[in-house]
């Protein structure tokens, strides 16, 4: 239970995933996010696809059938969406027993409570958000600013009903996290390199 | 418009004055809080717990006329309570031209909004903040846990209520500042320490 374990939520468009990345870098730990979901499909063989999905959506009657696999039994569509996110707690908390980390989404300061991780949330005002989306949208993504405003909202909203599986605590309340940063404004490297002796000084102080 | 102006708002119990003072240590600038009391009741002439009252309150046609002061003018209840908040915003931006500082409370981040402040809201869990202030009644003070409870909700959302005169932004709502911090479980002397840098990182990014 002695590792330092960092989890970051993040509102969509917020650079959430970039502050995490940064911040393991700085602090010299592991980073998961995306992995997560990998290594979960590999062992439930399930499709990846599929639970990237679940994970970002949550349990849902109406989520469709159809999504372009067969699963493993077909007793009923809650099912293989509950097997998705025991095995990922499961995972997540194998990767808290390996090691110190930064773990981005998945809920991971719900599920990793026990493990007492230092949780982040990472925020912006929305015409930041807005920018950073279209910058990043690939050559083949067309997405107008207001398709990406639409889109924003609803992965928030997603990620609230998942964290609402899992805890009466709401997502993004600022209850639930030890500190919550706004990267408007910020150059990402200067936030990190300033945040990170922020994580290290609590760490210290909790013997870790 | 080129000082490093830090504005703190607080949860009640959270230890948001001791962040405040500290940070102005540890940055060595000014620190400003019950003082811009004095200073406004000495410029309007108001007396001195009259506006503390109105500037954690705000202007309200229920405020008790009979709260133990005569008034420069007695034209109606509302018009004093003005006064007090014009006078205040006026000192906030006197101070904010003079030099660099922290500001504690006032609604400093909405009233210097133009000097592009760095705006800190402090925070913790309700534990914390009834511990904290049970270790810091005097000894006249006798307030049950239960009283501090409901003190801290009112004191809340006195402060909640004075805001809303000022700004559509919510108090407490992270939009509005650039970090957020949750004091639970902190030595203040090491938070300090950790969160000086993120301050001065932000404003050396913005070329103060």
């Amino acid at each position: 239970m002695g590792h330092r374990i960092i989890t970051i939520s993040r509102e969509f468009g917020s650079g959430g995933r970039e502050v995490g990345k940064r911040l393991a870098e700085v602090l010299g730990v592991a980073y998961y996010d995306r992995e997560i979901i990998t290594a979960v499909a590999q062992r439930s063989g399930l499709a990846e696809e599929y639970i990237a999905n679940v994970s970002e959506r949550g349990i849902t009657a109406y989520y469709p059938i159809t999504f372009g696999h067969t699963f493993a039994y077909s007793s009923g569509i809650i099912d293989p969406q509950v097997e998705v996110m025991g095995e990922q707690n499961k995972l997540l908390k194998s990767l808290a027993e390996k090691g110190d980390c930064v773990i981005v989404g998945r809920c991971a300061d719900v599920v990793l409570r026990d493990y007492k991780p230092f949780n982040l949330f990472v925020y912006a005002d929305q015409a930041s958000k807005v920018k950073r989306c279209l910058e990043r949208q690939g050559p083949d993504e067309k997405l107008s600013e207001n398709d990406l405003k639409r889109r924003m909202a609803k992965v928030d909203k997603d990620r609230s009903r998942y964290r609402a599986l899992l805890t009466d605590s709401r997502w993004g309340e600022r209850s639930a996290y030890h500190l919550c940063v706004n990267t408007t404004g910020w150059d990402m490297h200067a936030l990190v390199d300033a945040l990170a002796p922020v994580v290290s000084g609590w760490f210290a102080q909790q013997g870790k």
